[in-house]
């Protein structure tokens, strides 16, 4: 039905471009907009981010603004949001920055950076310490505009079919593992794989692949990877928060009067804090249910964490050094991470051990 | 100007109950209402949060929604906003709900508990974990409804005139903490003191007082605690997080429009991110003064905290066989804080505790 929907009102672009009244678009909307998710329906945390904007901007605008939220593939494939927003095929996208990573590796910082800052970190450099001034200086070339619209927190490692005691048996594993990661690992002798989700299980079960990381306990319950790859790793130390940004055409966003831009901000808050509460509550139970059915939980060996912190260090100053919009944000962002760490050592993360060990000792 | 509006304005409450028309207040509101904040100006980021509140509010309404905001003492007394919303005096308030613990020991829930959860924890608890419904349905015997509305993160454990190395320097120490973590520290042999925070620092430079306990790097260091008591410890084991609670008139809530009901909720849970978020922000700064000013960083003994863990579960008990709201909430946020931290302590402990010690190295 929405496919349908599309095909047929897709002419136009901008204020009003859904040609069609259709039941889902309620009836004298100022505007009606389109926002394409990088997701599938399945990945219902992702695809739910952005259903909760449309229904959250729908209720406090009275109906005002209207969108009709498209899942991956409905409208343009996943790793096209961007563009479709840029070239003004729709209004808005909700995707991950760093799938765009193949135009510029600047779009890596609206997402995470490996051994960067944590969620929690991350909402505090976007929001207060000048990161989303930076990232919108870069995405103006784009023609969108962005704000962060939820977060996974600290993903897992992924899943392996072999132990991995030290970086030695790293070695010619052939990882499914993306982006910036897969560069980094790939220092450290594994053979990064690029294979969309659906084929992740299929591979790991005939080996053509060794290991695969995808989300953490909530998702990768879904896909079962538990049968055919028993080691289960953390930490996912190239995603130590994965924000999801929402991107809006600039000048849709421009144009829009104080009171709905107001709301769009707020509901975007919203949904970037939603989304990190209901996989902070979601994902224990599903850990739970994952141990129960006998996987092996561990952590990545202390060299392996070592040898990635200096080979992606080397790695983003290589790529500091041949493009001005990477350093200016890289350099800012690394220094922020060192004065977070420094605070962020003391009463966070030693009330967290100390809950953890005083937990432990009473189980 | 605003406490002279109020004397003036004072005789009605409810909707457009001040009775003056204000250059601060908007012409043609729907709504005018007042918000008692439990703090003073001078703890911008607390008094700021109702303020940002407030005015997300004002924008997103076009104005319709007016709410000024009070400081503490300026309508009622800090720890009295509860009360003025409960028996109509204004209709909302911005307060720490363990203020009230007085009335009932049920309202620490809404704040923290002693070895309770952490930001994000108590975040999914509330929003996504069954906790806010809890909250509201013990919060309508006082005719009010809560919004989570802002948190402090895990504080500091306070100042020290002389290092504590075991739970036996404990003994007769003359601590300001106050609330339940003061009960359960009186277990461990010391005398809490319950003193206002204009008066900490007198008392500490002259020895009136052993130690005190305020909120973190960014407010203690306004206070000037490290000249008088060059001991600063952590955690806070009392406050894993500390959320601030927005208060609000049940019978104006449940009269309000779907969509400004919308409106509150979105502008609620922008005031609870972005407090977290400054607070994130602008803590490290504030501690690396300090400690550039002499202060001396010590982590609480092992002993001390392993103690009062047991000393708060058994005052925990004590007050559950006597009170059932107690106990209700009291047995579901326990056993969520088991699930929490069972999985807490892979990827998200460990991807701290992994960039801690490799930030470390590099120094």
């Amino acid at each position: 039905m929405e496919r349908r929907r599309f095909l047929l009102g897709a002419a136009g672009a901008g204020v009003g471009a859904v040609g069609l009244s259709a039941p889902a678009i309620a009836q004298g909307a100022k505007y009606r907009w389109r926002l394409v998710s990088s997701y599938p329906k399945s990945l219902d945390m992702f695809f739910g981010a952005a259903e909760l904007f449309a229904d959250n901007v729908r209720e406090a605008t009275e109906g005002n603004i209207d969108i009709s939220v498209y899942a991956a593939g409905e409208i343009v494939p996943a790793a096209q949001g961007l563009d479709a927003v840029s070239d003004g095929t729709v209004e808005l996208c909700h995707t991950a920055s760093n799938h765009y990573i193949g135009k510029d590796p600047t779009f890596a910082f609206g997402t995470t950076l490996p051994f960067g800052l944590n969620s929690r970190q991350q909402d505090a450099w976007l929001t207060e310490g000048g990161g989303q001034e930076l990232l919108d200086k870069f995405y103006a070339k784009y023609n969108v505009r962005s704000f962060p619209c939820g977060n996974v927190g600290a993903q897992m490692g992924g899943w392996f079919r072999k132990e991995i005691k030290s970086i030695e048996d790293l070695a010619g594993l052939k990882f499914r593992i993306g982006g910036l990661a897969g560069q980094v690992i790939q220092k450290l002798g594994v053979v990064p794989q690029q294979i969309p989700a659906g084929d992740i299980y299929p591979a790991l079960e005939r080996g053509t692949i060794d290991a695969a990381e995808f989300v953490g306990p909530y998702d990768d319950e879904k896909l079962g990877f538990n049968k055919v790859a028993p080691y289960y790793y953390y930490p996912g130390w190239w995603e130590g928060n994965s924000t999801i940004t929402l991107f809006m055409q600039s000048a849709i966003w421009d144009e829009l009067p104080p009171h709905y831009q107001a709301i769009i901000k707020l509901a975007a808050a919203r949904v970037n804090e939603w989304m990190q509460a209901r996989y902070d509550d979601r994902n224990p139970a599903a850990l739970r249910r994952l141990v129960a059915a006998g996987v092996q939980l561990r952590a990545f060996p202390d060299d392996m964490f070592e040898a990635g912190f200096t080979a992606a260090q080397e790695m983003f100053d290589e790529i500091a050094a041949q493009n001005a919009d990477f350093k200016e944000i890289y350099d800012h962002v690394i220094a922020y991470r060192q004065q977070q760490y420094s605070w962020w050592q003391f009463a966070e993360h030693k009330y967290d051990d100390m809950m953890i060990s005083a937990l432990r000792r009473r189980r």
